[in-house]
């Protein structure tokens, strides 16, 4: 480092500018390199950064409460329409600093499905049904899910530089459709991509006309600021994707002083096969595991982390192929250096809790770029019933558990040890001889699960307005939300806003008798309507 | 207290029985008369109490995801005329428990709101729209809110015996109808009133045919037992209706394990008297704050506990016109022997924090009854500002503090130093000459009140789609969510439920292709609708 360099600005009200006082630096790295990208430097921001922008968005709110939602909808379509223009500069940043490769991952995947995201929170702002809009005409009682009037701070996570970034993803998307301002952080490991997003997004946000506070971005702070910010009575929430511990720390901070939070934090999304599938089709499911563990070199929340079978016909040949499959794959870049140290952490806590190594186990020291040996373990039921926590601890990469239960009765004791999960799998025979074990599982599984799939692997997170990425604690904070998934994504962001025989001039378009857009759904009178009082 | 009086039985898993290892026993007061009544005592329960409701409600929970809605509709219905069959004795054990007036209070407003919520939730539970059905055809992805997979813990309050009962109330009808069993706890100031309750609920559940542990009720336990309830992994959520300090240990204790909670807390609920509403209608509006005030003694979560004018015309004789009332208002029936000496510790607080006492402030020893003088206190707001924490305490009974801010910014002051509550209320001039102070004060106040009023007293909860019973922190721990106005109430007893690839005849009949009522409102690829997909 060079205490001489110039450090990259921070987006502050409207403007970039020089971080003040800022507490160090730091610079990102090319994973498939391993190489410091020491060419630019960014600040390590302290408390008056943070005010700053605080204030900036706090005044934001105010103003955006004022916006018609042409005005935001405008905005999110410009910024996708930004975003495209730039895909090459994003592209080339994004693959520098993840590892991730630029086709067709970045470029054809996950661009587009940032600026589709962007789009769609566009649609729900035009719409507003999202907001449920209620009138109850004789009490003149009139309710609204508005924005929560303070700056929603976006933490983003490493694994998704476009789609889940602190400034142009799926948090932020909801969070500004909902007509709150953003102070997004961008991640530390992809700071230049998310100052090219950072961008973007001003400039459209200029162009449409947002008050200038609306989007802005720091790149780090020390963690100590980090829990007084989601502590802020400014503040209207905080949305974090990332690991646990990080995560439940800004949980407690928050919860104590009453803050919203909403929190992706870890998931194992164990695989169910059931014995009937494993005679059916147990090599296809093993190469479909095998490809859904291998993505993105295991980098995603959804990726089967415990995979749980019976005991019987098929079992060994169903791990000998799993087996093979983990030896002879390449290790896959990780995202940060940091990142081969954690797995192998984690796989040392699942071997101490008795998990026998199959495949993999160490740092792939031989790689050019960072990497972990793709990895299987395994484990009986009975160990892992001893054990459970241990034994549900997530490796973010290239690693699975396989748990053999000696019993269907174990099976299922696996399945209610199971604790909160973003996605659970039931993999069953087309014949019907899983059926009865299947009506057994299910229950348990729904119960601790976010999404439930059938047949087919839980990686990847389709952007649908029925999607549910979300899931009961510890994998998020509250079951009844989801991160993806637009309009209900976007209820996160918002507080219930009643008015009781408030005048009717002074009420929020969506609820004066005449129905704003002329297809917006109201319940009024106790009938979903798109009808005028 | 006789050790050998019989202790009046708890309901577990559908039989009336003896508390096992009880670690105390109470009685009730007949608040008009300050007695006990000691005829009926009731057990302290202790841990294998709750760990019995524990393990029938999540068994019970299990039977009711196989449920259709129907049966739970025909259980709230059914449940809603066994209370009607039973008002006389209902009223009387009320009456004689709370003090509150048989007539009209008890029997002719809050046993046909009780017995309404319940209807309106049978409705919701039967039409299912609350549950948003979302189905996405071209990715096969569908998600619906659904129960929880365990019981909901309700912890009622004092002051409505009926309409917040754990075991009858609005947080009780919204859990049954979002398909989850119940555990209440009784509000041990009417502990014989609850049994009664809970007699009617439980041979309702019985003719209906839900599972035993459907409805569960204990009285009372050790503040350690009740911390380990809302955190036991068994439950599935709780709700909790009273003062402050309880409801923080409770929340904190809940949000440490992530195990959803939700709060009523305390509320001061502001009301602003403009320059001009002062001027056009001050004695009208000084009458009808005093009658808010004095309503059910002061003892409602919406009565006003702060008013803030301006200086200027009219100030001296709006509050000399208070002080008139308040000085003349026969003190009201208070609802235990411990809400006397909590409102003069609250009294006290605000005196020593600056507030000169106008009317009232002690004991009132005379009366017949457990009771307090009705009182008005008045600060100005410079000492308001200088500590807002103290003077925003809430009493629960008739005390209002009136502030006085010497100008209009300082008006605003007070009201960004307003915490979270539950409503917020402007009185403005019909002539247009408080417009401008409306328009600088509603947004502060919208950003900080569940129900925002125009016009009129906050007192009184309507029950309304529309309501919105609920606030930001501290009023509230969430501020999306209502306590009452179904449907919106039940989505908090929710978790999203998304079934990706799921077979069709596995998926809940809400979401397979054919549209199970004809008229459930359902998202179909974009579109609300009633249709089949």
């Amino acid at each position: 480092m060079n205490a001489n360099t110039v450090l990259q600005p921070i987006l502050v009200d409207g403007r970039w500018v020089q971080a003040e006082a800022p507490t160090g630096r730091f610079h990102a790295f090319e994973p498939s390199t391993r190489e410091a990208l020491a060419d630019r430097e960014f600040p390590v921001s302290g408390w008056r950064d943070l005010e700053a922008m605080l204030d900036a968005g706090k005044h934001a709110a105010a103003g955006m409460a004022h916006l018609p939602p042409e005005t935001i909808a405008r905005f999110l379509e410009t910024y996708a329409d930004a975003i495209e223009a730039r895909a090459d500069a994003l592209v080339e940043a994004a693959h520098r600093e993840t590892g991730l490769p630029a086709e067709p991952r970045l470029r054809n995947v996950e661009l587009p499905r940032t600026t589709h995201q962007l789009r769609q929170a566009a649609s729900a702002a035009r719409d507003g049904s999202w907001s449920r809009p209620t009138i109850d005409t004789a009490a003149n009682i009139r309710s609204v899910h508005g924005p929560l009037g303070g700056p929603v701070l976006v933490l983003g996570p490493n694994n998704f530089p476009f789609a889940f970034n602190g400034i142009a993803g799926g948090d932020f998307a909801a969070a500004i459709a909902a007509g709150n301002p953003v102070i997004a952080k961008a991640h530390p490991a992809h700071p230049h991509t998310s100052a090219l997003l950072a961008g973007a997004a001003l400039d459209a946000a200029n162009a449409a006309g947002l008050p200038p506070g609306a989007v802005q971005m720091f790149f780090r702070t020390d963690g100590e600021l980090g829990l007084r910010l989601v502590t802020d009575p400014r503040l209207g929430a905080a949305a974090f994707t990332g690991g646990r511990p990080a995560g439940m720390k800004l949980k407690a901070a928050a919860d104590a002083v009453g803050k919203p939070i909403y929190l992706e934090m870890s998931s194992v999304n164990p695989v169910f096969v059931l014995p009937g599938a494993l005679r059916e089709r147990g090599d296809a499911i093993a190469a479909e595991l095998h490809g859904s563990c291998a993505m993105g070199a295991g980098q995603f929340c959804t990726k089967p982390g415990v995979t749980v079978l019976r005991a019987g016909d098929g079992v060994d040949r169903f791990i000998a192929e799993l087996q093979r499959l983990t030896a002879a794959a390449t290790p896959g870049v990780l995202l940060s250096p940091q990142a081969p140290r954690d797995i192998a952490t984690t796989v040392a806590r699942l071997q101490a809790a008795g998990a026998e190594l199959l495949a993999g186990g160490a740092i792939a020291e031989d790689a050019q770029g960072f990497a972990f040996q793709p990895t299987l373990l395994r484990v009986s039921g009975e160990r892992f019933l001893a054990d459970p926590e241990a034994l549900q601890s997530e490796a973010f990469g290239h690693v699975n558990l396989v748990v053999v239960a000696d019993s269907c009765s174990q099976l299922l004791q696996v399945a209610e040890a199971m604790e909160g999960n973003l996605t659970g799998t039931i993999h069953s025979d087309t014949g019907g001889s899983d059926d009865a074990a299947y009506d057994t599982l299910a229950p348990i599984l729904r119960a601790r699960v976010g999404r439930l799939l059938n047949d087919k692997m839980p990686t990847g997170v389709a952007v649908s307005a029925a999607m549910n990425h979300g899931g009961p604690f510890p994998a998020t904070g509250h079951p009844a939300f989801t991160a993806v998934g637009i309009p209900a994504s976007l209820v996160r962001f918002s507080a219930l806003h009643c008015y009781d025989n408030v005048r009717p001039h002074r009420l929020p378009s969506s609820l004066q008798d005449r129905n704003p857009t002329g297809s917006l759904l109201r319940l009024i009178d106790g009938e979903w309507t798109t009808r005028d009082v």
